[in-house]
């Protein structure tokens, strides 16, 4: 397969230990990337007119901002709370200039075995905030994690349970496709076929065996399971032409590592294993 | 939900690190189990025929036979290798009275990056050995696993994908329901419903968060998230009328206590929380 076309995008979470949201963009800059994909504590951190300075001065694409959703809570009032919390993170991506939001499904509310409801809790959270995302003209991209995080993180753990609230809530709500969360699915191909032009963000690591940590032990490109390829192919297929957009949470391994060897390894792996 | 009504049956995988065969059949026996789950390398330690003998002598019901499949491999010899074993493998079955012989997928072979090739493989693997199980009078309960065990375990990670093997491969070949590998799954009430008579085994342990290992960090029922009279509920309707059969692999926990108090502690959660 031809190496991408598309640009490269780093996630901040892939630097998450080596700098605050300066030095990320610096970096980024400095070794040639021209997308990024920041996360919200680290634009807090920074400041958010600071941080949109930062991203207009170096003219970075915003592939994504990281990260809302989360809905689930065993409360109205909490559950409200998250909702105006995801209405004034689409304020701040549309500030930024982000193609889009990544959202996740969020854990079970403590003390909860309410699977189905937990999905419930989304679709309502969603619908709450469409209108908002909407009016600001900014995506929303449900992103499906795996489903080893149904308890404790994100309940939308396929990208066909994705596309079914894309399908029930309309315009406005689409769905990011990371080959980690997604890369096991064996239906993954026909829903990739059905996303279509909802597909609105592409991310790569690898699935590393065995894997130490359940949260923080993703791989680089290329040193997993994952066929990369195969993903980017398909979505390519389905009429995908965004960033493609490297995030790793490893703790253990390249958070340990300086920031510049990171970034030029995703830079070698994008080209040559993705 | 009333409590159930089938019984209950021990998987040894629940007490591997206390007994050998004869004893974890002593100790079932005198907690008043009335079936069994052994594992293949214990049966194996003890002797075949000695622990044809002990299940006999002790009039136990052999739910399930732990476990065979594991198909896939980097060379046609060795997957030969695999299938001529799991031919063993249900004449063993066949002599201890096993009700089904449990059946996981498989890890990609050592540098493969090739899912849908591995599938395959299970497919391939299946076909060559249904014959023998049938005329052994063995059904086969192809488990899906977890998603999180797709690389380096078993590569049939969803209900669906084990009964679109059974629809492809035919009479002989049914399904195993874990709670555990299926609870995060939003389609499994429709795919519960579509394998009507296929279950032939259901199990149970809980989902605990945070999960500390990948493998051996299972829950004992109730100690988790996952809701486990709504698969019991969804089983039953669906007209399976098997054991329950509790498997809990747990390293730090359970492994470690009298394996007495571990069985006295299924029984009373099976008839409080499944």
């Amino acid at each position: 397969m031809a190496p991408p076309t598309q640009p490269l995008s780093i996630n901040q979470g892939t630097l998450r230990e080596q700098y605050d949201f300066r030095g990320f963009v610096e970096a980024c800059v400095r070794n040639g990337i021209t997308a990024i994909s920041p996360w919200r504590d680290k634009v807090a951190a920074c400041g958010l007119q600071e941080a949109a300075r930062l991203i207009k001065d170096h003219n970075l694409r915003v592939s994504g901002y990281c990260r809302g959703g989360l809905f689930p809570a065993a409360t109205a009032a909490e559950r409200q709370a998250i909702i105006d919390d995801n209405k004034r993170m689409i304020d701040e991506a549309a500030l930024l200039g982000c193609e889009c939001i990544v959202l996740i499904g969020g854990a079970l509310p403590k003390g909860s075995r309410d699977l189905r409801g937990a999905h419930t809790m989304v679709a309502d959270g969603l619908a709450a905030i469409l209108p908002h995302a909407r009016a600001a003209k900014v995506p929303l991209a449900m992103e499906p994690l795996h489903p080893m995080y149904a308890g404790d993180r994100a309940c939308v753990n396929t990208l066909a349970h994705a596309l079914d609230l894309c399908d029930a809530l309309g315009n406005g709500l689409g769905v990011a496709v990371d080959v980690y969360h997604v890369w096991w699915d064996p239906d993954i191909e026909r829903q990739i076929a059905r996303a279509g032009p909802r597909i609105l963000g592409f991310h790569v690591c690898d699935w590393l065996t065995p894997t130490r940590d359940m949260l923080l032990d993703r791989g680089m490109m290329g040193d997993g399971v994952i066929d990369i390829p195969y993903f980017r192919g398909h979505v390519e297929k389905a009429g995908y032409n965004g960033c493609i957009e490297a995030e790793i949470f490893s703790a253990a391994n390249w958070w340990k590592k300086p920031g510049d060897e990171v970034i030029r390894t995703c830079i070698e792996r994008y080209r040559t294993v993705c």
